[in-house]
């Protein structure tokens, strides 16, 4: 039987799947997640894909319309004419003719992606920009007919002391009903003290804002109470941008090579961000026009795309972003279903591929506030670094890939229900230990099932263990000669088997091959070596501390990532792992507003290295790509077995 | 033969139309201009009209789509399925089968209203919100990779000091491209210096900004250089919204009466300003994107129906605005096709039922620096008038009806080419000698052809003259024994015919009837009745100027104003005609920010008078309905022949 490829974005999960079969079942073969209720009998349509048509380079594969069976009956119940015309079809109807690529949309998927919720325990001192106001006000009469905006500020300035406060235009519009529903008592949200929101026809108690992190890879969302600080609801989701290229290069690149590139890039974070908030605040039993107020962070590119500026200059030297300043734009301005006269604050820009997501870093980590030297590690697609102290800061950037984030790893999957996120292989006798989402024990504890894949903390202890238990060497190869069946040879290169079959959802093993390992290595590479090139700027040999940031299924294991080398050395007790530290920081400036001027004044003076202009850069790279290194020592790892190099 | 009711919108005209004939064949017998350019073979798409569904009471008639014949082959080609659904038809294809009401967008009638441009002779100092700056920056480089709004912003400083201004969201999204096409020499459009609205990749000389008068009846557009403060174009339309009710009380009544009404509404001002954008800029040979402010004035109902604010309150006692304030708006927030980053000021508003059309006239006239006490009368739909001095100023509102406008009025039209717009009849002879729009010279001169009917400024010179003749007496009864063949009876009613049928493009003559006299009489009454109760609550007797403002083909002629008895007694010398003050007004606004300031302050200062709760009120109305006047003395009027009261 003719196989045909499949590939499935935005997890990236790609095979050959025999002609005939439907996508739903290719779905389940490739361990990609997709809702079923009524398990394929085309009838609760929740198994919604969208076919993308065209040429795709990059993957190697023409995909056309006339590659799946054609649109059936059943389907055209439950797809619009409009969708029906973008793409739309069944998994469960569609059957595979030819090669390709299949968008699965956030709605469509099972299993949500996990965000670690440790990050909320953070302190943070409360000042939000939009409080809430409640006055009644006197009627007006025929002896005082003053109109109801002038009346509500006359109220406001005697009970509050507010200066006349402006007004949004949609609170405009509203005034005289609420007023008048309210029968004179309202409740106003107001932001800064100087712009009215919204006013509602009663006393309210509080009032929402959202923190979002969007990352090359995977966008979060922080759902906050303004009144307390309180962490409501968070939400992630796979940035869909991902189909248009893995990382920032890829997708300049794509709005360079595609006149309806940007439209659609764009297009398509909005469409996110939107099923984002309907999800974040519905979970919580909210709607989105409680928000009334966003923080944004991102990277310069993600930065760029989402407010629908042109990133190509970010892409030539000398790399200039459009901005550097925080902006405020109306979340109506940008598409974003929220309350409609929400505001939506971005944190400012250091440099060209610095971006507002590092400054949530250093929001939140204050390393301008520390004597010691300290290291900050944000690993994303595109890795973000931070060293100094109160006297100097420097940043830079690494195009580290997604593999670090679990994605275009062979069982690489996002942060989900059923992802591996912990990993020990036992040196003496190579048997593999394991912890998944949504488990709280370790398999050999128990006899774990369901296993989908392997998520970004995963794939690093799992390489690291690879090291550690002498699998692989320190250049990164499998070796071939040992004894056990959880090596094998795949058309003749060599995989680990980290679960059986039988442990997990997929037809098969899950594993870690050598394809992995590499990418793995680049990422970590990349990181190990413009830290050292930080340092040698910095003057500095040693380092005081190492923070570990990232939006990962779980906090990064300290050890293993120093068994990895994914820094220089420094004493373990100071090295800490902090989850999503860019989130935190969307989430501090939501709560705190003091905190956007101090990262309005710490994005100016950050001093931006750029890493590719220093020549020593391959040199240190190349040796960074060894595990941990080539040549550096780490006195504070633990004793170890090693195998030859 | 069977006829039917046909009403056509906005002009009002209507008549009995036997059942067979077209829609544009009922135009052309009842006097509307409908293009048609191919004279209805259906082929040229000119004639589009809509029909109006529902029971419409106030005409007396329920207007259906099966009262018009089916829709044809031909208009499917040239009227989509959208516009097919809102009633849209081909007026020659469309075959009259029952009573019908037609609307007659602004794109298809004939003949485009005339604003008289004299106004524009006003000394108006230039200093507007909108400023242009051209500027060269340094391009970036490695060593300088300052981004783009941060460079700009430096570079205004240092050449023109501006400080740091923020940058609309609109423009910032094209800043990259703007300074790498311009070769980073770049003209910035910035408002207030506060804001830039747009960064052109050239030298750019020119700005433009549109003030605009949005009259219940008249909407009025003026085009001007934000850099030389020329008036580069007029443009005036009927507003649509007459279709729901003729006067701002009539209206609120449709929005309390029908759900979709306020939405109705409001689409239907916003389209109408559209066209008026388009056809302006147009004629200018630019586009609407070139506008960059607007200001607009209003009447308080006309203010809310534009923003989409409820105007019930506005109905009910105590008449309350949502907002006295002027307000800057976004044009892209209000669905203004001009440029993205354009804003809209609109100019604030004195009390419920005197609004921002009077501040016009009131930044216009400056009766605030004047010792004289004057009286304004901003002559319109809603007639509004300011009384006082620098010392104190009262203002006051009456509801006259659209008679003194055109509408309403038998043979009543807008202020189009071939409106007759002056009338002289001789006492002796009671021969009529009149001129029409778009001739200069009148009628005995030059044998007049082609006229269509009679606009405002014509309909007051007719009843002064009725009057003067002695064919109308006192109380605005008809003679009925004059010895004149231009005085006839229809269905037993007298009408005085100004027109012959072969000096009119109609298939009769054009007259002044009964109830066209009594409708002027309302309105000059209900004017002369609120000044004499202004006059009282000043404490004076005597007037020492009047100034006549309003939206005419003409400026009123004073003389047949004070014949007439629109306002109390006062010097001719001293009576002045200033066509539409309150459009100027917003023009003022347009070309001098300071001005602004200027209608903030006496918006609040103004004293407003609610006639409706004087009780002498009726008294005075009743009185003030005869020609000039019951009992009032009119010392300055010259000596003229009356008939027998």
């Amino acid at each position: 039987m003719k196989n045909s490829q499949v590939i499935f974005q935005p997890s990236g999960r790609r095979g050959e799947i025999p002609e005939g079969k439907t996508v739903l079942e290719a779905s389940r073969s490739l361990g990609v997640g997709i809702e079923s209720v009524c398990g394929g009998k085309k009838s609760c349509g929740k198994c919604r894909i969208r076919i993308e048509s065209g040429i795709f380079d990059r993957f190697g594969i023409t995909s056309l319309p006339d590659h799946l069976s054609p649109f059936t009956e059943e389907e055209g119940k439950l797809i619009g004419e409009k969708e029906r015309a973008e793409g739309f079809r069944l998994a469960c109807a569609a059957v595979i003719r030819g090669d390709v690529l299949i968008f699965v949309p956030e709605e469509s998927r099972t299993g949500r992606q996990v965000v670690r919720k440790e990050a909320s325990e953070r302190a943070i001192s409360l000042n939000p920009a939009v409080r809430l106001f409640s006055v009644t006000l006197p009627p007006p009469t025929l002896n005082d007919p003053l109109g109801d905006y002038e009346r509500l500020v006359a109220a406001l300035a005697e009970r509050f002391g507010l200066q006349r406060p402006e007004i949004d235009y949609s609170a405009l519009i509203g005034l005289p009903a609420a007023l008048r529903q309210g029968n004179w008592t309202v409740t106003a949200a107001i932001r800064m003290e100087r712009e009215i929101l919204a006013v509602f026809p009663r006393e309210v108690e509080e009032a929402y804002g959202l923190a979002i992190d969007v990352g090359s890879t995977t966008v979060a969302g922080y759902l906050c109470s303004l009144k307390t600080g309180k962490l409501i609801g968070t939400e992630s989701l796979m940035n869909p941008q991902v189909t248009y290229g893995d990382d920032v290069i890829a997708r300049i690149t794509y709005v360079i090579d595609h006149p309806d590139g940007m439209k659609k890039m764009r297009g398509a974070i909005i469409e996110g961000l939107n099923h984002l908030i309907r999800t974040v605040t519905g979970d919580a039993g909210l709607s989105p026009a409680d928000i009334l107020e966003i923080t944004l962070v991102g990277n310069t590119a993600m930065h760029h795309l989402f407010l629908g500026i042109d990133p190509r200059p970010l892409g030539v030297s000398p790399f200039t972003p459009a901005v550097h300043r925080s902006l405020d734009i109306k979340a109506r301005d940008l598409g974003l279903a929220t309350h409609p006269a929400a505001n939506v604050h971005i944190l400012p820009i250091e440099a060209g591929f610095v971006g507002a997501d590092n400054v949530g870093v250093l929001i939140a980590e204050e390393p301008y506030r520390r004597e010691e030297m300290v290291l900050i590690i944000d690993v994303g697609t595109n890795g973000e670094m931070v060293m100094g102290n109160r006297e100097r800061l420097l940043s830079a950037s690494c195009a580290t890939g997604p593999a670090l984030e679990g994605a275009h790893i062979r069982f690489g999957m996002r942060a989900a229900p059923g992802a591996i996120e912990r990993i020990r292989i036992d040196p003496e006798t190579l048997e593999v230990s394991f912890k998944i989402i949504g488990e709280e024990r370790w398999r050999p504890e128990v006899r774990l099932t369901g296993a989908k894949g392997i998520c970004g903390s995963g794939i690093i202890d799992g390489v690291a263990e690879l090291y550690r238990a002498g699998i692989i060497n320190r250049s990164g190869r499998f070796r071939t000669d040992l004894a056990t069946p959880r090596l094998r040879l795949t058309d003749g290169k060599p995989e680990f088997i980290i679960a059986w079959p039988e442990e997990t959802s997929l037809e098969g093993a899950i594993t870690i091959n050598q394809k992995d390992v590499r990418s793995v290595q680049l990422a970590k590479g990349a990181l190990y070596a413009g830290a050292k090139l930080m340092m040698k700027r910095l003057g500095i040999v040693k380092l005081d501390r190492v923070i570990l940031a990232g939006a990962f299924g779980s906090y990064i294991d300290k050890t293993e990532a120093m068994i990895l080398g994914m820094f220089p050395d420094c004493d373990l007790d100071c090295v800490s792992s902090v989850g999503n530290a860019a989130g935190d920081g969307a989430r501090i400036a939501l709560l705190n507003r003091d905190k956007r001027l101090e990262a309005d004044v710490v994005a100016r003076q950050v001093e931006y290295l750029e890493l590719t202009l220093v020549k020593e850069f391959q040199e240190e790279f190349m040796a960074a790509m060894f595990i941990p290194h080539m040549s550096d020592a780490f006195p504070h790892l633990p004793t170890q077995k090693t195998s030859p190099g």
